[in-house]
C-alpha cells in the first residue's frame, strides 16, 4: 500500500509526528523517538543551544529517517514568533517551522490572531508553516488562505491527556480542509491516535503521552501501532454506528426446533 | 516479550477473538479472518451443518493457528443452551462453548439468569464456558464462582458499533476478576478495541465492524494492530488525565529575550 | 396539565424521590426533603429503630405528602431481604419495599439473581416492590413479569454522581418497559436528572447529591426544577440532535447588499 | 435570593437569553417568548424591516420585560458587521448589539480575526457588544480586552443540538473570564442549559431548540426551569463526581444480625 503523506517538499511515511520534551533522560527521548519511526520530530528552539552544533538534543535527533521541526514554543505573539523562526532557519538549517504563540503561560492555548498574523508573514519569508492552534474550522480556512501547509488543530488542551474533546469541530475543518489536518495536543492513548486517524486526520503530533509513560519505549510503538490501525481503518471504512436498534451478528434461526 | 493469555488449557498470542456472522463471502471471510491473525473464531452453531464434516463455514476455518469456539446463539433459555453445548461437543469434538442466551430478538441482550444456571450446569458437564453477559460486576463474580473460564461483558449493545459505554462498569469488573475479561459486542473501531485493552482487557471479540467493512482483510489487519498497541499501552502505562490545569510539554523560558 | 405518576395505588404529583441518608443532620434532611416536595422517600430499615414509634428519622418525614419507602439495604440475598420486607411492614405499616441487595460492600452493585428471587418471593407476599438492579434491559422485563411495580436501573455507579453513564441501556429499558422506570443511583446534578427525564424515564430517585450538597435545602429545589423541567421537554419533544451539517437559527439574506 | 445578572447599564433576572429564527409562526413565537420569561431576545437585523415601526417581529417583541438584542447574522466581515451595527442602532434605538461575523454559510461558525476587528471597533463607537464565538479562551480574553461586555462561546454548532460539546473549553473560560460568559449555540435540551449553568456560565443563550419542539411554549417553560435549577446548582456546589470506588448512600451494618 502506497500511502504517503506529502507536506511541502517532503514525503512522509509515517504519520506518528513526535516531540522531545518532559523525556526523563536523552537517552530515553532517542530510544523512544526511534522506536515511535516518527519522521518529523519537534524540537522547542528555546531548548536548542543554536551556537552549538554539538547541542545534546540535536545530536540525539541525528537520524537519516529524522526530520526536525523546530517550534517557537514560549513566544508571546506574532512578531516573536517570526524573529524565532528566521533565528531557527539560520541555526538549524531548516525553513520548517511549528508556529506556536501561547500569551497564557497557565493553559498554553494558542492565541489565534497572533498565529494568523505570524503565519501570514511567515509564509511570504519562505517558510513551510505548521500551526498549532485551537480546532477552530474558519480559523483553519484562513490559515490555509495565507498558505500554511497545515493545520494543527488541538484535540484536548495540551498535556491534559483527554482525547479528542474537540471532535465535533476536527470533523468540520477535516470535512472543509485543503491542506493536511494534524491533530496536536491532547492525545493521552493510543486509542485516541487511532481514533483521530479514523476520523481522517493525516496524521497526529504525541509527546506527552510518550514521554511521561513508564515505558516510554514500549509506549512509542504502542502509538506506532494505533496510528496505523486507525489510518488504516479510515480507508477500510468503519461501519455505521447504528442508533437504537440493534442487530445480530448472525441472523436467530429455529435450529434447536 | 511473552504476554500470551491463558484460558483453561489453550494459550493465545493474540488477544483479539473474532466472529464469522455477516460477512458478504465465505472467501473474504476467510481472508479477514487470517488477516487478523486470530487465534479463537466463534462460530454459531446454528449455522452449521453438524452431520456434514465438510460444511462450508468449518472448512473454511480449517487452520492449524485456529480454534473453533461455537456459540448458542439462538436459544432463550439455560435447558436449550445445554442441549445446544451437548450438541456441538459431539458433532465438533470442543468442549469449549461460548455461551449466548438472548430471548429478546430485537436487542439480542444476554439474559443474566439464565446465562447463570446455564454456565452452572455447562462447567458441571466439563465444558469450558465463555459467557457472553451484560457489564454486570455482581453476576461476573458469580460466573467466576460457578467457575466459568473467563466472562464476556458487552461494550455497548450488539451490532451498534457504539464502543465501550459501559466503560464505568467494565472497569470495575477488570479491577475485580480472578478469570480473563474478554469485551464482546459493540466494539465498532479500532480504536475502541485498543481503549478496551488500554483499560486492561485481557482481549476483545470483533465481528461485525470487521465484517461489514468496505474491506474486511484490512480492517481485520487494523483491529490486529489496533489491540496490540492497546495492551502495550495498558502494560506501559498510560499517562495520567490531567483536570482542569494543563501544563506544557516544555517548560516556558524567556529564551527570546 | 394533568401528569400524575401511577404506582400500584398511589399517585404522585411529584416525579423526585429521595432519600434520607448521608445528610448532617436530621434538621438539614427535613429541611432539604421538604423542599424537594418529593412524595416517596425511600428509608434504610437498618437506621430504623422498628421497636420504637418515636424513631428519630421517621418523626421528620411524618408529613401528609410524604409517603415513606422503606428499603432493604444492607442485605446480602433473597431471603434476607425477604425477611427484611416483612419486618417492615410489620413495624412501618406499608407493604411498599426498595428491594436492594448487594452483596459486595465496596461498589454496592445490586445482584441481578437474588434481586429476581427475592422479587418473584415479595410480589408472592402481597408487597408493591421497587427494585434496584443494573440497567439491564432482560432483567427488567423479567422483573415486570413476575409483578413488580416498577423498575428502578442504576445510572451510575451509587454515589459516583456521574450521570446517566448506561444511557444506552436506558433507551431500550424505557422503550420496551410497560412500568414505570425510575432511574436510581449515579444521577449527581440537576442536568443529569432532567436528562434522565428527557429520555423518558417515570422518575429519579436522588439522595447523596442532594444530601452532601453545601446547601442541601438549595438542592433539593434545583433537583425539583431540573425534574419538572426534563419531564416538560420529554412531553413537549426535543429538537433531534443534528449529525455533520448545521443550519442556521435564521436564513441568511443578503440583507446588507 | 437575590441574584441577578448585571451586562453593561442593565440588571437581569433571568439569565435565559432567547432568539426569534425558526418560529413557525409569530404568535408561536410570542407564546413562547413570555413564558420563556426572558429578558434579552435578539433578532437577526436582515430580518426587520427598518424603516417601518410597525415591523411584525418588533411588535410582537413590545412588551415591558423584553429587552430587543440585534444580532448581525449574515454579515461576513468586520466592515459589514460594524455598518449593520450603527443600522441597528439608528432604527432599533439601541447600542446594544450582537455580533456574529460567519463568512461560511454552511456550518455558520463564527469568524475569530474579524469579530475581534469589529469588536474593537463597535466599543470605541460606544457600542454594548456581545460577540458570538467559539470556545476559545484566548480569543475571549482578547475580546474582554478590547471591552466587549461579555462573550458568548458556543457549545456545539449551531442547530446541532449537541449540547456542551466545548464543555473543556467553557470551564477554562469561566475560570479565567472577568466579563459574563454567556453560552451560545448548541444547547439543544434543558439538560443541557442546566449543564452550562451548573458549570458556572451565567447566561444561555436558546433558540433553535425552542423553536422547533413540537411545543414551543412548554418547551420555553422548561428551559426557564432548567437554568433556574442550574444557577442554583451552581451556587450551592454540586455534590464532587467520584471516580474508582463509590461509596453507598448510608453505610453498611449487619442490622439483620
Amino acid at each position: 500500500m502506497n500511502d504517503k503523506l506529502q507536506i511541502a517538499d517532503k514525503t512522509f511515511s509515517s504519520r506518528l509526528f513526535t516531540g522531545t520534551g518532559k523525556f526523563s533522560s536523552s537517552a530515553l527521548m532517542k530510544s523512544a523517538l526511534l522506536a515511535s519511526e516518527s519522521e518529523l520530530i519537534t524540537v522547542a528552539l528555546k531548548r536548542v543551544d543554536v551556537q552549538d552544533k554539538d547541542d545534546d538534543i540535536l545530536s540525539h535527533l541525528n537520524h537519516p529517517r529524522i526530520n526536525l521541526l523546530p517550534n517557537t514554543s514560549g513566544v508571546r505573539n506574532a512578531k516573536e514568533a517570526v524573529f524565532a523562526a528566521q533565528l531557527s532557519r539560520e541555526a538549524l538549517e531548516t525553513n520548517w517551522i511549528k508556529l506556536e504563540i501561547h500569551p497564557d503561560p497557565k493553559y498554553l492555548l494558542p492565541d489565534p490572531i497572533e498565529t494568523l498574523k505570524a503565519a501570514e508573514a511567515l509564509v511570504k519569508l519562505g517558510f513551510v508553516v505548521m500551526p498549532y492552534i485551537h480546532a477552530d474550522p474558519v480559523l483553519c480556512k484562513r490559515l490555509e488562505e495565507v498558505g500554511t501547509q497545515c493545520v494543527m488543530p488541538l484535540g484536548a488542551p495540551i498535556g491534559s491527556n483527554k482525547g479528542l474533546k474537540t471532535q465535533d469541530f476536527l470533523e468540520i475543518i477535516i470535512d472543509q480542509s485543503n491542506v493536511p489536518v494534524i491533530v496536536d495536543a491532547g492525545i493521552g492513548a493510543p486509542s485516541h491516535a487511532a481514533y483521530a486517524m479514523e476520523l481522517g486526520a493525516d496524521a497526529v503530533l504525541v509527546n506527552t503521552a510518550i514521554a511521561v509513560s513508564q515505558n516510554p519505549t514500549a509506549m512509542a510503538i504502542a502509538f506506532k501501532l494505533a496510528v496505523e490501525a486507525g489510518r488504516i481503518a479510515h480507508q477500510a471504512k468503519l461501519a455505521p454506528i447504528v442508533h437504537k436498534k440493534a442487530e445480530a451478528s448472525s441472523p436467530l434461526t429455529s435450529f434447536l426446533n
